[in-house]
């Protein structure tokens, strides 16, 4: 028997202790995984896959995004694909993924299915979750650099353990699932910047649910084939790491330190858009602004004057202002050819310059400000600064409140505090 | 726009020239398939994914093998897993893959749901076996030692193809289709020897299947997603030689080389078998038999005394004593803990003996007879060897004979060399 499958199968098969900071974060991220997916159902992907599923019709097992619903299978493809579809999820940067748009889906349709309380959905969503970035850490930064999209393929193997939890799988069980989505998981990067990016996370929480399902029908695939000679680490350029990715594990949550978006566009610039938000910058009383970041964001998100709201979404320079003029970057609507074509907002990104600086880590920005009245306050921010619980739940739940209105944020959060069955949250999908 | 994506998609998208041979081979792949698909309906594996696809339920587009009807991509993948179920499909040795287990459920499932007639069916089917085969080429040997179980991964383009040509794509979808296949197709050889060896016959019918279903609904894929840096070759160590997997496109088809089982065993022991029937071997005459074959195959299939069915199709001394004594090598239930157990195989197994032989390819095997009259005759039997397409269509309607009923067999192959429509065909896969 292999080893890190072995330990992966019997963390995710055992009892946990989990901590009041890894419950509270799972359950940020499940509203700001309902926030964005219902934001996100009439995205032009999110279309396409929910025909595609809608019109294969049959049992109605578990709720879409955008109202319905479908097989479990179908289900998890729409809602990780719809949920995907404006980029605007949570993000690990250890594990260089977004693990709930591939696990949440598995792990919800799943456990509206088998009626499960919400309990027992959190704490399967947490241990794929879990399990997602420990797999994602053991294939490593190699693996995604070759091409691969850990979002899908490390996703696949959490959404495969979420769904085995919610069936109450035991080791053995969790050693097959694992074996067997190893033969399917996939999803290239090569997709980036096209439809097939929310598909990759609808595929990965697909795959899950299949791989589960069948293992629970008593399908018998070699377990192992996650690791060793010919298995998936191997094949698809993963370092497999295994003392590494195994440290810790059931004493220490990893899923802790995910990231939230508040800002509805490319991660890259979210630095920079916390560092104006803690000088409170306002337009009236800027001269210039000058950002810095890592240079590896100059050819990513360094547009300089775009015309279109996809373009607004990649260039420093217009967030920036945007944010100085008081248009809200968390609503994905703000992003758009008028914003772009704003007078105010093109004289305002004139005076922004933007620098590439090796001395910043990709998730630390530099801003400074020189004001009219030839002030220069100046401001760091890294995203990977440790934001207290109490800070998190109000801009997440504040998130939500912009994107499904307060009254459906306030709601789901008291679910999920409070208990009750999944099903109930899950009719909170359709919007 | 990509070289490799660009010419296969006008290859089939266009207008083709097929040749007799091609069309006549296609045919019998067709009839070979819904034979060893029928044979292999009530395997466990076959058994846990249909039960999987029925227990969904849904819109009855296409036709199942065991009964029943379901939407396309379910469809596509119980077709694939259940035809691959026994093994005992063809095999294309250049693109080392089992073509119709991937591309056949695709492109019939397509058929039948937009009522088309079998000329169409058989057209798109054979598109997309060849354009399997060119990818296939284009990975290369290097793709498949790595780990990756071509039928799965170049099959999924192929299914990709066929389904979309039965959907009349134009250039630009296929290139689409192409590059969308390219972030789903997948499959281990971590897998062989277990249920998931067939299901990744499955998953490659079922992912062509859902690829081009979202293409045809307006999905906006990375066209370019099989080449290049980050391309699908390029992450899975496909050696991507153009040059190569092009040469003679259009004119030539690969296809036709395509070879069919006549033994329900693993193919290792098919070229030993085969010489033993240019021998003629009956048992009273036999003193001692020498069968000598390509070494890769002595640690494949070279078990000296099996006990169980299984073992019995990995032994060369077993399947060899086995003709000789007139069991029928061609049915799958003539392998059995029965036939092992029997005295008259035992004692004749251990006249025969294997030998590892460098001057063999791996698809040639040399046998020789010690007679009791002590003559010693020897044969030597290469599956590469052409075979005329009548002996061919005598072996394989036989095989089907055996495997489904002469009539089954009779009406299948009048159909396929008639017309009608794709549906009539498809109900055939009930038995």
């Amino acid at each position: 028997m292999t080893e890190f499958t072995t330990s992966l199968a019997a963390f995710a098969a055992g009892p946990v202790t989990t901590s009041q900071q890894a419950r509270i974060v799972t359950s940020l991220s499940v509203l700001d995984w309902i926030a964005v997916g219902r934001a996100g159902a009439d995205e032009p992907v999110s279309q396409a896959v929910r025909d595609l599923i809608l019109g294969e019709g049959g049992a109605e097992q578990a709720h879409l995004f955008g109202g319905g619903a479908a097989p479990l299978r179908g289900t998890a493809l729409v809602n990780g694909t719809v949920s995907h579809a404006l980029d605007y999820d949570d993000t690990h940067f250890a594990h260089i993924g977004h693990p709930s748009v591939a696990i949440l889906p598995a792990a919800l349709a799943l456990s509206e299915w088998d009626d499960r309380i919400l309990v027992d959905f959190l704490e399967a969503a947490l241990v794929g979750m879990e399990v997602s970035i420990r797999v994602g850490l053991w294939l490593g930064r190699d693996h995604y650099q070759a091409g691969f999209h850990q979002t899908a393929t490390s996703g696949a193997f959490g959404a495969a353990v979420a769904a085995g939890r919610v069936l109450k799988f035991d080791v053995d069980q969790m050693r097959k699932v694992l074996g067997l989505t190893a033969t399917r998981a996939a999803g290239l990067k090569a997709q980036f910047g096209t439809m097939g990016k929310p598909y990759n996370a609808g595929l990965a929480a697909s795959a899950g649910v299949e791989a589960a399902l069948l293992v629970a029908g008593g399908f018998e695939p070699n377990a192992d084939a996650l690791e060793g000679q010919y298995g998936f680490a191997a094949t698809h350029k993963g370092i497999a790491d295994s003392a590494a990715a195994l440290e810790g594990l059931g004493e220490e949550w990893l899923f802790e330190s995910v990231s939230h978006k508040f800002h509805a566009c490319c991660h890259g610039l979210h630095a920079a858009l916390e560092a104006a938000r803690d000088l409170d910058i306002a337009e009236p009383e800027v001269a210039e602004i000058t950002v810095n970041t890592h240079p590896r964001w100059m050819s990513v998100c360094n547009q300089m004057s775009p015309t279109t709201g996809l373009g607004a979404k990649f260039s420093y320079r217009t967030v920036i202002a945007m944010q100085a003029l008081g248009y809200d970057t968390a609503l994905p609507g703000s992003y758009s050819e008028k914003t772009c074509a704003d007078p105010r907002l093109k004289s305002l990104r004139d005076r922004i310059s933007v620098e590439a600086d090796e001395t910043l880590s990709e998730t630390q920005a530099h801003l400074t400000l020189l004001r009219r009245d030839g002030a220069r306050p100046e401001a760091t921010h890294d995203l990977l600064a440790p934001m207290t619980l109490s800070d998190r739940e109000d801009r997440v739940r504040g998130k939500a409140a912009k994107l499904i209105g307060a009254e459906d944020a306030d709601a789901i959060w008291s679910m999920l505090r409070t208990g009750g069955r999944a099903r109930d949250l899950s009719k909170m999908l359709a919007g």
